[in-house]
């Protein structure tokens, strides 16, 4: 029997990974997670049917969500990760040993648990003593009296659902507040060839909030047929310049300094659909 | 009735593009063409199952495989093109004006005549009256007395069948007695992530030829779920450098003087694949 796992692009165009094993499959209280053994994708977390990791590229997305702010900010001390319940943000932030501290805020208990079984980064990652795992809804954790954050990374799922939220404007508001002086914050903002009116409308809503928006990008293969983006916004620093020397001591696997500027620049066709 | 065109990325890695019109189909001497409206895609050659060109992204790769080494070149004035009967990249390559003399070998007449019918930018390249169409085999052809070229474009097929040659040492050697003083070739290479080992073949053949060898990428969503690659050699200028003025002055849509350096920004875990 063939088992495949369909990733609808749009109503034309999908991708498909062949499913060796089912691993775990359960109805938490928010969604249908199941973990599968995708052959050559490795094995792969499923939120109601998305992809969310694969251990085969997870670095990909992980490492361009997380080096990115963490290297744009001079100093960054406090992290906040919103969302990204698998880990893997938080495998790559504690790289950093200028981090002191590391909140989490996933609404779904049962996918850190999971995570910690199945993921080969996840134990290490949630063993840190720097973090803390909160659980509970990313917005109204943000809404409420806290510390303010150097870096906030959203690890927000597809905008859908629950995810909805956290592309709205007020979740950006909440996010500004809680940003500390020379703050920055980035969030995955979807596929330039299918969600091209989500990258516009993320954009757009942190202009709105913030004067300006960076938007960067890189391939994550089991996310989508062309590349993926992210957008960020900075109260101070300009995102898109790493510190040199604490870029190049990151012993990582897609990310480097000069990658790190190089995703900044757009094409034509993509600079124009994000402005026009 | 859904009829789906399936293009396999590996045995457990698939893309599926829904078929809404087959426009064409017909075994010519060399192989099975097909043009076919693929909805969201547009219209799309497809050679022996394989996509070649698609009316949404086609820009990306012949923009980056030809405005690259145009670019890098201080002067291109001859240009030849061994394969590319879709005529893609000489609907590039005659935007530069320094151009006068374009040839272009293709073994298969039919997949010229039916570009001309089906894809938009073909007839008016077709007409360029600096081009030349040659009809035969691109070996043969580079083996054969004639002219040297300044800038040399291989837009090969997969490496299967009557393409494998394009691949091989003796081509290589071939190329570089027709290039002239200073002279540029750039080819295909393949999938990052699902062409591994062609990627990191064709550089190596390529540095054993030519002593060095740049590697370029670019997403092509039809191509790959993962990002593509180029690779190009140099008998002086170097290829990852367009010269600002001329590349600045092309109206295009993926391609830029920015995108060009930063297409050669590889990640870490690619230039350790390609240098080990």
């Amino acid at each position: 029997m063939e088992l495949w796992l369909l990733q609808d692009e749009d109503a034309h165009v999908q991708m498909r990974f062949r499913v060796l094993q089912v691993l775990h499959r359960e109805r938490s209280a928010y969604q249908e997670i199941a973990v599968m053994d995708l052959g050559s994708m490795g094995r792969t977390l499923v939120l109601d049917d998305a992809i969310q990791v694969t251990e085969r590229d997870a670095f990909v997305y992980h490492e361009m969500l997380v080096h990115v702010p963490l290297c744009a900010h001079p100093r960054p001390r406090r992290v906040l990760v919103v969302g990204g319940g698998d880990l893997g943000a938080v495998a790559e932030i504690v790289r950093h040993d200028e981090v002191e501290r590391i909140d989490l805020v996933e609404i779904d208990a049962r996918v850190v648990d999971l995570s910690r079984t199945y993921l080969p980064w996840a134990e290490a990652a949630a063993r840190d003593p720097r973090l803390t795992i909160h659980y509970g809804d990313g917005f109204v954790f943000l809404q409420a009296e806290g510390p303010r954050y150097d870096v906030i990374v959203v690890d927000a799922p597809d905008p859908v659902g629950p995810g909805v939220v956290l592309f709205e404007a007020p979740f950006y508001e909440a996010v500004r507040r809680r940003l500390d002086e020379g703050g920055v914050m980035v969030t995955q903002s979807g596929s330039v060839w299918f969600q091209a009116e989500l990258v516009t409308k993320v954009r757009r809503g942190l202009v709105e909030q913030f004067g300006r928006a960076w938007v960067y990008w890189a391939g994550v293969p089991s996310y989508s047929i062309g590349p993926w983006t992210f957008t960020g916004v900075s109260l101070g620093p300009d995102l898109s310049r790493p510190d040199p020397a604490r870029a190049a001591r990151l012993a990582t696997r897609y990310y480097s300094p000069e990658v790190h500027r190089a995703a900044f620049e757009l094409p034509p066709f993509l600079r124009e659909r994000l402005e026009g």
